[in-house]
């Protein structure tokens, strides 16, 4: 029995065709906003805890999609679960985020173990398989990992930082260290992606929210080259991978890093330029975003105005509707509601 | 007797004329790095005491003129100087940062008084007096304010915030009570800026930190449109007045922002992409900056790299060599001399 050829709107976006009403996801659309989350996390204990336990991923992954009705559901995980899988010690204190050992001078570098355990990620596929049977066939299911560059900042710096100055540092003083990180990482994602494809997931996307930080030269070498080995090590596997590429605040470089890593789509910040974007920039891929999140805690006409600015910015092209940046905890359900409502009755 | 008429490199830059070594200055260059800015900061007790000692205040904005040679001096005050002239009770805790009463509700707003009292700020414009008088001819003075939406984040919050938000949102949930603390700002910036030139100020600088961080319609409102009215205001006093804009991060912007201001000059931060600054502002005024700060921390041959793309980049025409932001205090003398013969050796 042939099984009936089910369009993802998703993936139209992404292999070239506008849709009239562009699909719509949330990044973060599973967290600490939506009451249903909250109570599968307390059951789930910590933070890891969830990214592991696969039913409880799982379920908080479909619990937006229920609830919405988005068009893309990604699978509920964290990117330091590579590092994880590497060996290092990471660990999520309560009101602190990430915890690792730092990685911050070059001997430290030389200890790193360089072949990712993938069965330590095993419930992460699991959780893809229990989606991907659960979602009806038209909803895209993402995966994803962290950009090498933003992923080695927590490396080095052994958690979260405001200006990524340790990571940073050691990539001016002793760049052949952080190279051997950013090496690392670029292996152990390729591998870490494939499997989610595997696992069924339909799209991947790479997020490089610390990427905008660097110059024009490290931009290259730190964000650009290592996401286009990314794309290219995963599409010898997977010639037809469809990958979004998120270099959070890269502004004018942007057209850079479409040309030169291969994505078949770019998620943009808030701050980006409309003009530039549309000529330089979605002439080319798709463009996923990129609403302002604090409109989301604003709600009112401010949220209304918002919306139709990114629909009108980009919704003429090839365009993914989504947020400029994750959805925060304190966002009321019912601008969520407003905003979906508002994209759902454009008919571009 | 006709006083013979000095050039100023700086100045000429920003009236249209390249310089084959470009002219060079840092911002913050008057901090904590110098060991002799820390033995006047002790002297003059609290930072608010220092900037309103006109004769410390004047001493720390000579340190560096004397001991790097740097083509511009800028007057050492804050940019919370014009709330503290409004009569907001401004205060600086130690390891803390600045302190303020927060305006964070339309009712507080209603209460903001929106007359400067610049007598409050002599010791600013008599420290302008007698560094104006101490300074070498071809010296630049740059007075400064900080832009109305950047010091509006401090009034609305009370206090430094990572990422601007209590004042977002009210201009997005209450844009009349955040235009009102807008529109005092612009106002009383425009009176402070005319004083600094009538005190001996050759150049004036607008320092929009936080300015990037809007996406397009409220950095056009929040951003572009103030600094146009305040530019607008000291040039209808002062015609010939030299002003630079800082609209920090606003990337792919910049091109905008520099039509509708009227600006002379911009300075740009580390990440901005070369080509489109070259094609789109450095056609039209001045470019000021802007190797990036950690830099002077790595030191070495990352160090020398950065300042040679930096030359590379940008001193081919109209460029004033800075930094991409302020120079931290945990930089040390010796890379700051690196930087300075560097820059001076070239003669593109």
């Amino acid at each position: 029995m042939t099984q009936k050829l089910v369009t993802k709107p998703f993936i139209e976006v992404l292999s070239g065709n506008r849709q009239a009403s562009p699909p719509m996801w949330m990044m973060r659309q599973a967290g600490r906003y939506l009451p249903e989350y909250r109570a599968t996390r307390a059951e789930a204990g910590s933070f890891l805890d969830l990214c592991f336990n696969a039913k409880l991923a799982a379920e908080v992954t479909l619990q937006p999609i229920r609830r919405f009705g988005f068009d893309a559901a990604i699978i509920f995980s964290d990117i330091l679960v590579v590092p994880y899988a590497l060996g290092r010690a990471v660990r999520f204190e309560v009101g602190e985020g990430p915890r690792l050992d730092p990685l911050n001078s070059p001997d430290l570098v030389g200890t790193l173990n360089g072949a990712i355990d993938l069965s330590k990620l095993e419930p992460v596929f699991e959780a893809l398989r229990i989606v991907r049977s659960e979602l009806a066939p038209e909803t895209t299911l993402i995966g994803f990992c962290g950009a090498p560059f933003t992923v080695a900042t927590y490396m080095v710096a052994g958690q979260g930082t405001s200006d990524q100055h340790p990571a940073r540092l050691m990539a001016y003083q002793h760049p052949g260290a952080f190279a051997r990180i950013i090496d690392v990482l670029v292996e152990s994602s390729i591998q870490y992606l494939l499997k989610q494809l595997e696992a069924g997931a339909d799209v991947l996307q790479i997020f490089d929210t610390w990427g905008g930080i660097l110059p024009p030269r490290e931009f290259e070498k730190w964000c650009i080259e290592p996401t286009r080995r990314i794309v290219e090590g995963v599409r010898k596997v997977s010639p037809g991978a469809k990958i979004i590429g998120f270099p959070r605040g890269a502004g004018a470089m942007l057209p850079d890093f479409i040309a030169r890593t291969g994505v078949d789509a770019v998620s943009i910040d808030w701050t980006a330029e409309p003009n530039m974007i549309r000529e330089r920039v979605q002439s080319k891929v798709a463009v996923q975003g990129n609403l302002d999140p604090l409109l989301l805690i604003a709600g009112g006409s401010a949220l209304d105005q918002g919306v139709d600015d990114v629909l009108k910015n980009f919704s003429a092209g090839r365009h993914i509707f989504n947020l400029g940046h994750g959805i925060t905890p304190d966002a009321p359900v019912a601008h969520v509601e407003q905003m979906v409502k508002r994209v759902r009755a454009y008919k571009g």
